[in-house]
């Protein structure tokens, strides 16, 4: 029987640069990208979705690769009016972006699933493999502070900055939302072949599609082995507050700690080279390991990055067999 | 007793011209503009109101002055991504235009009116005079043709670009719809000095405020003066479908016509210079009749009409005491 479906789980930035280049070794029919949607929010009246639309710029090599969000040649006549009114003008919205927010918006006002819409939206911006949301329900992110206040989280991220110390998160209405039907049909598809949790925030990218009801037991069940990234890379996070976070929660700062966190939910990790000498260690956690270059500059380091991970997994289900 | 204040009637392009000259002419206080909303629409999930908005824009100073609708610098990016999402983009939403929708739309959908909403907008954009809608509930112009089609005002109007032949017009919810708050109380307010209904389509952009219930009792039981001004000159609509309407509907293209439509609802009529042959017969329907320049092309011919439509209003104010 074949395994060779890849299903790539993903958060916003880092997670979308190993999504383009698992997409660009991949074929559509044998990759699946799960973006995390504990970060979506309504702002404005409209549903804002940003780790699935920064992979979905990305995938459609539309994004800004400057700043690893938005869009490229982005304009932002819209917010500059918006700020004429008076209104809340925190998050960005470009003029271009726009155009997927009220298209979202008014699809799922419509009666529209978000996968349905997210389909949509990947077709129209000529996106061949699959990309879904890890929900069709509205799961959000709270991240709770030291000084006991409890924000949302582009309230924490965008708003504030990331100033606030974390003590916490939560995942609201994460106990009766469903995995999105794409998603649980890749987790129960018996050619999936890896499951690739990408170098995204473990804490608020990864766990909340790893909490959603009944997807630890498909992975489980599941024969394909399941891999993480380390988005720590010598005790640094490449891209947002992930080491932050793992300072004020206590937690070492290293790609280990990532490991640990992970624990009994991965068969695999992957390190960055820099971090080559914690491979002993984390093997001893019961975790394979491998290291190479995780930090991803250039498309070529994409495409590599994704090679290295493909046959990892192979290697993995091998030993598994 | 003062009899200062001038309520003005007003469609989008035309009406907005003389709104403009109107507030130029008169203190916050004495002047309030009623705007109709028959042409509003919901459109990709958002409230549109076109004629609110081309007198916000004017009265703002705001305006694309080439156009006379939408705003002065405005750039097309939302539009182009829409269509890259396969949407429609028969309406043209301008970047910095889609911030007042999306405000208007949010803040509605938090229960606020359609007035409160308006006296925000306008307040941000530094307008001191009063601009309110027709009414606060949801009265939609439909446009039937000859072909036994009956469409929306914004299809009829944008997208179909006024082509179709009409046959008559109906508004939809008319019937349980009330004048808006600050509408109502201009209209009983005995300071009202006169009513002007400005150069704007009469089936399209003044019945619609006119046939709101209450409205044309309230006009008779004023002691204020209703002043029509013509948007017929020389057998021509300076702007709009109003000529190709009346041809339809078998009337005759002429400034007289108008004056025959409005007939038993105003008191006083002003013709452009260009007409002023039919001053005669547009008295002898018992409606006092002036003429003038009513081609307003800059801000002096805008000044130059208010003005002479106030002295109107006082010569015909004197006549009734």
């Amino acid at each position: 029987m074949t395994t060779s479906k890849i299903l790539a789980i993903s958060g916003g930035v880092g997670g979308a640069k190993l999504a383009l280049g698992l997409s660009r070794v991949l074929p559509p029919e044998e990759l699946g990208v799960v973006a995390n949607t504990g970060d979506d929010f309504e702002h404005l009246g409209m549903r804002i979705a940003p780790d699935l639309d920064t992979v979905m710029y990305t995938l459609a090599e539309l994004s800004n690769k400057n700043q690893g969000w938005g869009l490229a040649g982005e304009s932002w006549n819209f917010l500059e009016a918006l700020a004429r009114l008076g209104d809340e003008t925190w998050f960005q919205l470009g003029d271009q972006d726009m155009a997927t927010h009220i298209v979202r918006t008014h699809k799922l006002a419509e009666g529209e699933t978000l996968s349905e819409v997210t389909r949509y939206l990947c077709r129209q911006l000529g996106i061949e493999h699959s990309l879904m949301p890890m929900t069709d329900d509205d799961v959000r992110t709270v991240v709770h502070t030291r000084n006991g206040e409890t924000l949302a989280f582009q309230h924490y991220f965008v708003r504030e900055r990331c100033a606030p110390e974390v003590t916490g998160f939560d995942f609201l209405n994460i106990d009766t939302a469903a995995p999105a039907p794409e998603f649980s049909a890749f987790l129960e598809d018996p050619a999936l072949g890896a499951i690739v949790i990408c170098p995204s925030n473990p804490f608020v990218s990864v766990d909340p599609v790893l909490k959603l009801p009944g997807v630890i037991g498909a992975m489980r069940r599941s024969q394909a082995p399941v891999i993480a990234v380390s988005p720590i890379v010598g005790g640094q996070a490449i891209k947002g507050p992930a080491a932050k976070m793992m300072a004020e929660l206590g937690m070492p700062l290293s790609a280990e700690a990532v490991a640990e966190h992970y624990r009994g939910r991965i068969d695999g990790f992957v390190l960055d080279q820099q971090d080559a000498s914690l491979k002993d260690s984390i093997d001893s956690m019961g975790i394979a390991t491998i290291s190479t270059n995780t930090v991803m500059v250039t498309l070529d380091d994409r495409i590599a990055l994704a090679n290295d991970i493909l046959r990892f997994a192979k290697e993995l289900s091998n030993r598994s067999l």
